[in-house]
């Protein structure tokens, strides 16, 4: 029997483990094939099927552990991609909606088809057209070893920043409460398909964030006198990038498809906990 | 010959006064009947017909002055709109398209045709269920006389936002380069049609500024025991609010129908330019 | 008997009426002679002598209430200050460092002298050169009506910002957790005595919150192309300023003294732990 | 004859190459003995004689080209330093007051004896207990590559934030207008001795900048499930840091010595210019 549904879990996290084991056994219940991706090292989790991101992919994932864990995953799936259930183990886990004392009931609501999918878009980027990872969260481009870099970004071929600073973050509407947010960027209502530029501490006091369309390209060039800098993705650190070298990011092809079990959910609500519970 | 354009003046602005004079001279060599809005007390142009905002318009308004002179102007014009042509006399003129030094060619051109109609949305305003006039920039509430206020505001009716403090702006994208950026708000695409609310100075450290479609409803509440507030609507005072009243801002049946003559210039070089020349 | 203790009563506040009656029973126990604030009309309290803060004050005094009702209790006291112990009654409390559940006990440690006194500067203000109250807390020059004010800021003769927008702050040390910080100012260490000058939403996106010598004068000019503005001290409003009027805002000759109990008190603490229980 | 100046130049740069080379002219014109710093490789200053940043210094030091230079200058000075005579070669020099277009006279005047001595603090650095050099502007804490570190801040061993986000700023009076600034802190008059402290781009949206005193001890956790970080000290990174380390930043028992000239200068002016001309 093939494997219908794949189990990505976080690693060095006993409760992650833990948590892994109860939906193997419901999966099990359900009389559910699925393979638990490969990398994964927990003894308890050893005899199972096993399945790469790179390869063939199971119709469904179920990604558990925090929002770093959904992230990775994404990374590695650069194309359609399975629908999503994301189980939160741990404390940062603002993109996975299932909490852990609902794990047996909603696994059997994603196996039997009770949720709504929703379609989040990832951003496609480049760095000297090159094609990267697309990002679900953000593309970050940061100062290497804190030495200034000097930076023109632009939107849609006009200028719309010259940055002396820290770097600069592109982040799409999801990625808007994540470093964008802790950068002075606005939250975006999730309705909206936007991206926001964010300045990183620059010395050029009057810019501000810019919200653009989300099918918009920004283009981010290295001065030839800057320092060097590096290229986050989704908190991946990817590229170092020299003088004179060129970011792009515009939109990807595949976006992410999450199953959503609650409706009418405050978002804000559950920001400002989220946020707040950091104290 | 019925009058087919308009002439609104800033007034007590000999600059306003000048320009005015010229754009009548270029109606009049085009044999063009026009009117002046009846408030205009230049003697200059108390030779020519005269027309009121509150009655019947001419199809096309040429507005003279600052970003100011345009807003009030709209405010009186709670309906469709006519094609409005803004012509910048002084140094605040966002909104105003038109420079001084290009009258005579511009008003030509928005004579015979010459021109694309931008058409930008508007917010409803409700002060306890009564209706407002609609704006094109904002709608701020303001504590009275620096007593904090006490608010709720909630988007589409989830509670987005408690705060203690100076008050609330809801604006446009239009308004969002105006008195919500001064107060912490991101800078919005022009092609963009979103709201953005901005809270002014509040107790409540974390509150971000929050983007959200421009089909939404956002309601804010004064709570029982807050002070005293006032509501400025495209920075004309309207009413002052008591504790216990509840604004609702949505979306306005009528937009704002502007003439535009320049293609690829670049949003972000000419907001820059406006905020550094403050200096 | 003369009486050696004021109590000074927030008003229409049944917390307030309720510890003002515990504290009056303590000092009867105490066999201490007190009077009432003239303007306190709980009828509770009304049988005992009275004084007026602008007559003649007894050596020490007792407020009980929230900030505000200390503020503007020292703001009738223009002169040196009796030692204040104050006890907080309701939500918003700072300044005042005694809790309900130990007012007995602390009303003793204050009559019987186990106490530290604590002096805070005040800052002595003047519009167009007339002397008005000394303010603990700060000043704040605000626009009437929500019409942008323009203004100049100078500190020790040197032009610091210039400023188009909602208004300006000056704030003392122990002001600058109170509106200065809701408006983007630092967080002041008690120890220092400084003063910072916070823009209030200025156009001018570059401007910052800047930190100066307690001993410096902030001179502030309202332009005479400026709107009107008006002057609140302590959060009292006190004068409406035309434009072409000055502020001047430097040292005080009379600070405040308070009686201070705790040591070692965790002042970061205590502060994020009032600001976040306003969410 | 022992050279009782010594010239500190930046390196490959034009500019700063040919100031040195003039003042090197007004100096063997007044018969002064001078000495380059030993690593300086322009040809045309080859034939001069030598000294070691580390070994026994002239009595006074000019030093060519930005704050960069002037900077790492001081990083190598761990002891009471000589005068210092700053002369500007390229865009960034807040800290070095002398243009190029009054080399000579200004020269003349350091020599001469004509110029006033201000003395700035530095903040001696500990790492893990171990000292590392003083800093003129800063000590910088930030996240390696990127990934979010976890730290707590105390203020004289009280706690004062809890930061997860990029890191953390202890800056100078001096310092607060270079990367404390454009990270969100306040501008500190030259007058006042404090230090600021200022989180960078924390989850923790309700911290603010707080303005200490300038002898206060800041200490500095990582905490154990941190990422990494390094410590960049005045802009050269130092030290790569682990979960667990710990850095304190306290008084540092060698401040700098600066050679200053004018008198009335506007401090706020000099500022905004700079930050301005960088758009």
């Amino acid at each position: 029997m093939k494997a219908s549904v794949g189990l990505v879990v976080k690693r060095e996290s006993s409760l992650a483990q833990e948590v892994a084991q109860r939906v193997a056994r419901t999966l099990e219940s359900l009389n559910v094939g699925f393979a638990v991706e490969k990398s994964t090292d927990y003894p308890e989790l050893s005899s199972y099927e096993r399945f790469s991101l790179k390869g063939e992919l199971p119709e469904k994932l179920i990604v558990i552990g925090g929002d770093g864990t959904l992230l990775r995953t994404l990374l590695s799936i650069q194309r359609e991609s399975p629908v999503l259930l994301g189980i939160r183990a741990g404390k940062r886990g603002f993109l996975l909606e299932v909490d852990r004392y609902e794990v047996e009931e909603r696994v059997k609501d994603f196996i039997e088809g009770r949720y709504k999918v929703v379609e989040y878009p990832r951003l496609a980027v480049y760095v000297n057209n090159e094609a990267f990872p697309c990002v679900m969260n953000d593309a970050v481009l940061l100062a290497k070893m804190g030495k200034m870099v000097r930076l023109i970004a632009s939107v849609d071929g006009y200028v719309a920043m010259r940055i002396d600073g820290d770097g600069i973050i592109v982040s799409t509407t999801i990625g808007s409460t994540a470093h964008a947010l802790s950068a002075g960027g606005p939250i975006v209502d999730p309705r909206l398909r936007v991206n926001v530029v964010v300045p990183l501490n620059p010395v050029q006091l009057h810019l501000r964030p810019i919200v653009i369309p989300g099918e918009s390209y920004v283009e981010i060039s290295l001065t030839a006198n800057s320092n060097e800098a590096y290229l986050s993705l989704d908190g991946q650190v990817t590229s170092e990038l020299r003088p004179g070298s060129t970011i792009a990011v515009g939109p990807c092809n595949f976006g992410v498809k999450m199953a959503r079990f609650k409706r009418g959910e405050n978002f804000y609500e559950r920001l400002y906990t989220r946020v707040l519970t950091y104290w």
